[in-house]
């Protein structure tokens, strides 16, 4: 039996899941890839703390040049989490010839170029399973099971930070603040959430996903996103009047250009209102999901842990076995992820805001007086925006929440009318909208 | 850019939808292979019927030896559903060096062993995502995505038919005979509707997610199955009442054996409660879904289209193109599936009866007069079966609906108790069984 030598960097939650598969699960891998498949060097500062593993002596290290330098380990599986020194080793170990495996999303999100164009170079693999939505294969579905489709949308839940939030919110009536500390408590947010919660996480997947999915290759700062810290109880009351659970959002919509033009891409992150009764809506706790819809394929949805130390060491060991068997190498190889030289991103391009339709929730804080509705209302008749349904709420304070669902208008034109109405004189805090789905 | 021709058995539905991607979308095909990819012979008895679609002059005929005979056609699309004649084509098919991309279930819940072994024996690969799910990615996902775990169970609506009917029943409250008419006005039942209603489309379907997943070689003929036919608007109003749906489910659920002992499987297809708020609840009309527990994964879930033409056909021309690129040659090389010479399922063996537990809700037509509840809690409770909830339903009739749902129990127990309540005086018609899950 063919024996395939493995490092890995980083030894945190993930880590120590991928540890726990690779040594416990020896005989279920030689199985799987008909090889003998040994991690043989693990890479961490923190060399004393006890993961719940015992390892053989010497395999754990705080040098990853025990690694870099080691030319019998073919294949690293690399899970430390920036983009500073973390790209310095993950180049170095393509440098020195080793197939990576990575969970890495905001690496790919802002060097995907830079480190695919050096593992082409160098021949060598780069899997990436684990980097979106955990446990859930999507990398796999989108690259391989779809690849007879062209992908019309995605609509996504891929922070369980957030969707665990929000969930708790809609279960418990709470409101936001709150909300985030019991989050905090429990470990399932970090001490500062703001990656998650501004929805940064979220959108470095997304532009993962719509790089795999469309072919665009952009900085995922560019995706337009708004995070779920303006999200308040009074939303969730509404939201649950209406029929909607709210969720945060990654959307990549292509919007078919006339015969002989680009198609547009539409891409954001933002709280939603999604219909009750539709797969997504039900999705809760600290889940993630896919829903994707392909020409051929129609609407298929996906769905798992997103997070945690066995469902994301199930996709990086997934990657490990495909790795050691080729069938990497050759996703790797046709698909041409971040290739300037295989542009295919050569018939679409992003939507301007002007360019993107969708229903909308404002919910603006108003003062309780005659007039107010009067005065949004005809900002959003100038912006050309049609009221669905209007709701004043009443609180017996000063200030109340006016709610507003439009009826199908541009994301331009909402955009105009919210920074209107924020300096209306009337309106006591920043307007909140959302996007309505389903 | 290398030549690549393939030859389609086959052109109904899903055979016209594969034409249509091969012929239409060869662009696509060509980016997600580096290979020009050709459709060149489409065989089917009927040569002259619409579908639709403009074929070349010549590309299609009535004699399967045109694809036999042509040593340039590499792979063989078998898309034609029977196990007679379609098992001597696949054969020989198999036999003149043809990879073979097939959607037919029963052949391979039936022949599985055979067919694997003669392409084994040949050098030729067999992939099959387009038997199991329609549009669902759900063989790959188990025997690649998921191939770190040990698969607990699965829980999966298989049959679109089924979940047509009873999603319509739920939806109007209506009974089993006016809504299977429905579905066979609008197509979504055939005028035969037995394979489907009775339960045996999807006991072969299990049948080959069982051997993917737990590596067991049976009969499909051997899974206990229970239809839908004897499932009533009754059965609905209390599956309501108690926040369940009712779904046709297929179930393989590993029952750990004690340390050095097999684990046993549970298989069964079974009307069952499906506790509402779980993604497998929210699956209604013809759409599939697949619920898989892994001991990595944790819980994972797919959902998606499970017949019609393009659903399908996604996944029979992602069949094509991983055969195209190689991915099947490696998968069908490394999962050794229906290889008896290399056993997988050593460490795992049906359950017997009395091994399965579940709750069951029970409704028994009985006579409505005084002392029949308590024949039948003698017989439940002489089986050791104890009784979680009782109904007797007053409808003015001589005979009334009795529902009982039960503790944790096992199968044995529950059949044996139910061959007796049959035998009772009072009891009108056969006792209807379901499990309940979740």
């Amino acid at each position: 039996m063919k024996t395939i030598k493995v490092g890995l960097v980083g030894f945190g939650t993930i880590g120590t899941g991928v540890a726990k598969l690779l040594l416990l699960q020896k005989e279920r891998i030689a199985k799987r890839t008909g090889c003998d498949v040994q991690l043989v060097k693990i890479v961490d500062l923190d060399t004393t703390r006890d993961r719940g593993i015992q390892l053989p002596e010497g395999m754990l290290t705080d040098d990853y040049r025990e690694i870099l330098n080691d030319p019998e380990i073919s294949i690293v599986v690399q899970l430390i989490g920036g983009t500073g020194v973390e790209r310095k080793i993950m180049l170095e170990m393509i440098e020195a010839g080793k197939n990576i495996v990575t969970a890495n999303k905001a690496l790919l999100a802002t060097y995907g170029e830079e480190i695919f164009c050096a593992a082409r170079r160098k021949g060598v693999s780069v899997a990436f399973e684990a980097a979106v939505g955990g446990g859930i294969p999507i990398i796999a579905a989108i690259s391989e099971s779809l690849a007879a489709n062209e992908i019309e949308s995605i609509h996504a839940i891929l922070n369980g930070t957030c969707n665990f939030i929000l969930s708790n919110m809609e279960e418990n009536g709470s409101d936001y603040a709150p909300t985030l500390k019991e989050a905090q408590r429990l470990g399932f947010a970090e001490a500062n959430p703001a990656m998650d919660v501004e929805g940064s996480d979220t959108a470095q997947k997304l532009a993962i996903l719509s790089h795999i999915a469309f072919g665009v290759r952009l900085d995922w700062k560019d995706i337009p996103k708004d995070g779920i810290e303006t999200v308040s109880g009074t939303d969730f009351r509404y939201a649950k009047l209406l029929g909607y659970s709210i969720k945060l959002l990654a959307i990549a919509k292509r919007i078919k250009g006339a015969s002989g033009a680009c198609d547009k891409l539409e891409l954001s992150v933002c709280p939603t209102m999604v219909k009750h009764g539709s797969p997504i809506a039900s999705v809760s706790g600290a889940f993630n999901a896919v829903s994707v819809v392909g020409d051929a394929v129609e609407h298929s949805f996906y769905y798992g842990k997103g997070a945690g130390e066995m469902p994301t060491a199930s996709a990086v060991v997934a990657d490990v076995i495909d790795t050691v068997v080729g069938r990497t190498r050759i996703t790797f190889d046709t698909l041409n992820l971040w290739d300037p030289e295989n542009d295919r991103s050569e018939n679409i391009e992003l939507a301007r805001a002007e360019e993107v339709t969708g229903r909308y929730y404002l919910r603006v804080m108003v003062e309780d007086r005659v007039g107010v509705v009067a005065e949004l209302a005809d900002i959003l008749s100038k912006a050309g925006i049609s009221i669905g349904s209007c709701v004043q709420e009443s609180v017996e304070e000063n200030t109340v929440p006016l709610i507003i669902m439009t009826h199908e208008t541009t994301e331009g034109a909402i955009n105009g009318a919210i920074n209107a109405i924020n300096q209306l004189d009337c309106v006591k805090s920043e307007a909140v909208r959302m996007r309505i789905y389903g």
